[in-house]
């Protein structure tokens, strides 16, 4: 069997997917994967992921240059979603998030409260040009 | 404004959720929560998911004992995404997955294969009963 017949896609096709720092353990980011995108993945061992507001496949750091490096790919007791093991390129230390942070869960709850409370590490603008 | 009204709730009214385990960082599974799931959770500091199998409220160790306490939530930088710090009560190491073992991301693509690299830590026979 193909190991991609393993994953239950969802009914669009897709599988989420959780991208965590190998060296830190941070989870930096998640996303979506059709099956290509995964293949594509697995081979490049460089993250490519299914944009599903641009409707088509995105090498993560195609325009900012940071690139995930693959280092693990898991899949979890449901076979639905995949966790990532990755190392972020393109800056140090790495951003993954378009705000410029390390990680894109930069929102705490505080009480009743969310507060941004990453630090901006580059801005967006340079980023983006 | 209400804090629950920040998350944007996907078609179904749910968002993503990944555990970490506070103190090794491991993401230890991923599942969905309904505004009331994350109201209560919130109340609680104790995991409560939406069940879309059960399509019900699933207080995560009602039945294993297995609970996870939860010291931080996180929302990511399109607030659909959550991000819950726990700890994973009931069986020390910890026990989050149905299958017995401390995380659910227990099958690792090897090659062209996924192969289970995680051990059962608890017979599921004997956390279920």
């Amino acid at each position: 069997m193909d190991w991609l017949d393993h994953v239950r896609w969802d009914r669009d096709g897709l599988v989420p997917v959780i991208a965590q720092e190998a060296a830190t353990g941070d989870v930096l980011m998640f996303a979506w994967m059709n099956r290509e995108a995964l293949a594509r993945t697995a081979e490049l061992r460089e993250a490519v992921y299914w944009s599903r507001s641009r409707q088509r496949l995105w090498h993560k750091g195609e325009e900012s240059g940071h690139v995930q490096q693959v280092h693990e790919i898991r899949l979890d007791c449901d076979q639905d979603v995949v966790l990532m093991k990755v190392t972020q390129r393109g800056h140090e230390p790495g951003i993954a998030c378009h705000t410029g942070r390390h990680s894109c869960f930069f929102e705490r709850l505080d009480g009743d409260r969310w507060q941004a409370v990453e630090p901006v590490l580059k801005d967006p603008a340079e980023i983006y040009r």
